[in-house]
């Protein structure tokens, strides 16, 4: 997803604190709309009682994402914005997939692959699991496409959120 | 979050299968904002090309629940709406929590509470350690407060994503 490049167009993540307050969503999304920009992904996250934080990403090139950025700061209710380099950044999903698993031997196939996939069965019924797996959209898809096998019943999924990592110093 | 009662106010989480389409969650947090619902939470995942699952909780008495629900159907892009039982539903959220690090000992103890928490490091440098955790709101929160004790850099959350838990037959 981010990073991903399909001629001249790239996804970019774009994170944005804002004012946690109603009818921010309303809009940032207005903004989206008028402008046709694509939006693949918008996450909103608290972060403190007065204080969300908005994920977005956008496909575009760079004149794009500028001009998304530019009118973001623009919006009385956002505080920073700022463009993150999917290379140095920790991107992250959740997804909890119902599949289908009437018998023992679909259940222990599914646990088997949620352990690979370091994800976690959260639910058992005797018709089906519900596995929680979060990374980076490509696994999540990797994981859900490996599920199709069995039957995915029912799929929800969070979209990304995202983070710059910590100033790496390389050893020696 | 779900389920938590102040008067007579509760939070109630609704899911709604949407047409995957540019505008729509403009013309969903349109309807929000017009009505003045207060949105406390509100994600979009992608389910397949052409369709999204939006998990949206607002807060209030059961009147203003179905009045969302009614308008929200009244949606052209909308496919199905449903609210959920949170008693009988998985409920997650993901956060990524950069945590002020600087000596071993503030690592060492980062690490055992994000296992306690069945969390992942899933950053390291010489100043900090990136945390992600999933679970609850309310356990995502405990976590976060517990961080503040050593600093918390950064945070960024997904919001919640929701499924009802699959047909329990009791044994006996």
């Amino acid at each position: 997803m981010a990073g991903v490049r399909s001629s001249n167009e790239q996804s970019y993540v774009i994170t944005a604190l804002v004012e946690h307050r109603p009818g921010v969503l309303f809009r940032v999304s207005n903004l989206f709309r008028r402008r046709n920009f694509n939006i693949e992904n918008i996450t909103v996250g608290t972060v403190d009682p007065t204080t969300a934080r908005m994920t977005i990403v956008i496909k575009g090139d760079e004149k794009v994402v500028e001009q998304v950025v530019k009118q973001l700061n623009k919006l009385v209710d956002v505080v920073r914005v700022s463009t993150l380099d999917p290379e140095n950044s920790v991107i992250r999903e959740l997804a909890l997939v119902k599949v289908h698993a009437p018998n023992s031997t679909a259940r222990g196939d599914i646990v088997q692959f949620a352990e690979v996939f370091r994800g976690r069965v959260v639910d058992a019924s005797r018709e089906s699991l519900i596995v929680e797996v979060t990374g980076t959209p490509d696994k999540i898809d990797a994981f859900i496409d490996l599920m199709k096998t069995y039957g995915v019943k029912e799929l929800a999924r969070t979209g990304i959120t995202a983070m710059v990592r910590g100033p790496k110093t390389v050893p020696g």
